[in-house]
């Protein structure tokens, strides 16, 4: 990410301000994690409801995922090649009285007590849809399957802009199956999320963007993505006016996740995958932004949207 | 734990293959990890909003606390010396090219990559309400302050019975103020749950229960927690007819939390704290074994109840 200028830190830190005022966020000494009122909760539930009722029953199974996930899915996802630096693994003791000990005696000296840690077969969720992927391993029906799917993530980029949260929620709609049925998918969906969040007031587009790929290799990666208009993101003014913030974004993987754990077409191909991610807190704060930090003076269409 | 009878150990893994069968449950390869489906969500829900309209209105402000918090916390709540083995720590990477190509080489060659990981500002969260003391440093009105929480929690303790998963949900109501509130507190919400619980078809108890400490010393605190009856579980059986699990823990902390995070009553002394944490997800199996595993075929009180 480029530097934000004056401006737009400011008007980050009024919005954030004014959240943290009204009590729907509050800090918690960590940059980019809060908690979080009732009201907005209700707001994220009112939202995951309207995106819900958008799929017309054809979503396909729901899932609800933990926001922790088996550790090897890094690997298998490729995150571990393309965005080391956003995901988190999870570490644990599991030594006895004696090192119990000596980990007490650092932590009371201020020194460094997560060394007494080792990596756990788990890691933090690193998007929604990837706990789903080896659940799918195998042959797919002609048509290929939809799955709805919802958990948290977590993305190591501490920041003061209330959008950058360290643990959000996406809620996901995820189509595997052939190629074509994938972009269909991702098209349909993209419009869908455009007309159901441009109904409740917000001034969205779509726009061509990309991953944040890491280091240099990763600068070609996004570049190609761009090129082939594999990911779309809905953007819209929420703490900046200025600088827009991806609410949902619709990707088209092509065969990455099929080839990762083996998803085949009936005709034995790679399956190809594609999915549209509704990022629960961030729509759930460009609502805040438009309409006032009180949502029982919302106006009364776009409150019977979210609570029917 | 006592190892359980084979008896048990085969109930458990009938009950689980049960869940899995009617797609209730997914395993993700990891012991005690699962995707939960649609309907298993919904009951959680209903669950909540059943506690929530059992305070009356008198719960307090609500917060939702995402699955990680500040790290720190674990030093302050004391976790880190009374439950090392149950607690996570998030690790991140923050290197370069050079060391980001170290730690793909260090995958590819099936070696420990998370060496190249260090610890962050966070950790997973370790009880719905350990967040919320840090915002209570201060001093309290009169007749204390009442909090309504929920959060995802994490403990490590690997297992199949699935009662004992690594991520789960409290859902809490928490009071900090003067002694004799606390205790009234507890007994009251301790009441309350065994009603709305049992209300649900539960055979439900209340027993003196106490956590597990860990190690030698924590052998005494625990022992210590008995004879003073600090805490108490609502139990029923889940995955065994024969050994009960707890669903619900209502606990006094005394002034533990109150010390730690410098919350005084009006008169300058240290606050007392007291909470009731309904464990949603065990209470939602605790329903799936009772009533079956479609929810849509549940007697029509217990549908009345949850969802009204």
């Amino acid at each position: 990410m480029a530097p934000a200028s004056e401006t737009v830190e400011a008007e980050r830190a009024a919005f954030r301000a004014e959240l943290v005022e009204a009590g729907v966020l509050t800090p918690t000494g960590v940059d980019g994690l809060y908690h979080r009122s009732g009201a907005f909760e209700a707001v994220v539930r009112g939202v995951e409801g309207l995106a819900s009722r958008a799929s017309n029953g054809a979503g396909g199974p729901t899932s609800y995922f933990a926001p922790i996930m088996p550790r090897e899915l890094l690997e298998r996802t490729d995150y571990l090649r393309s965005f080391p630096d956003l995901l988190g693994v999870v570490e644990v003791f599991t030594g006895g009285d004696r090192d119990h000990a000596d980990l007490l005696q650092a932590a009371a000296d201020g020194e460094e007590w997560a060394r007494f840690f080792h990596p756990a077969e788990v890691a933090l969720c690193s998007a929604a849809c990837h706990p789903l992927y080896p659940t799918l391993t195998g042959a797919l029906p002609v048509g290929g399957v939809r799955h709805e799917v919802q958990g948290y993530c977590f993305r190591h980029e501490p920041s003061t802009d209330p959008v950058r949260m360290q643990s959000f929620r996406q809620h996901e709609f995820v189509f595997v199956g052939e190629p074509d049925g994938a972009v269909a998918h991702r098209d349909a969906w993209l419009e869908r999320g455009l007309e159901i969040l441009g109904g409740l007031g917000l001034d969205v587009r779509a726009e061509v963007a990309n991953d944040p790929f890491f280091g240099r290799a990763g600068r070609m990666l996004a570049a190609n993505q761009r090129a082939t208009t594999l990911k779309y993101e809905i953007t819209c003014p929420v703490s900046s006016s200025e600088v827009r913030t991806a609410i949902t974004s619709a990707n088209c993987h092509e065969d990455h996740f099929g080839v990762a754990f083996d998803i085949r077409t009936p005709d034995g191909e790679p399956a190809h995958s594609a999915c549209i991610g509704f990022g629960l807190e961030r729509i759930t704060l460009a609502l805040l932004r438009r309409h006032g930090t009180d949502p029982e003076r919302w106006p009364s269409d776009v409150r019977g949207a979210l609570w029917p």
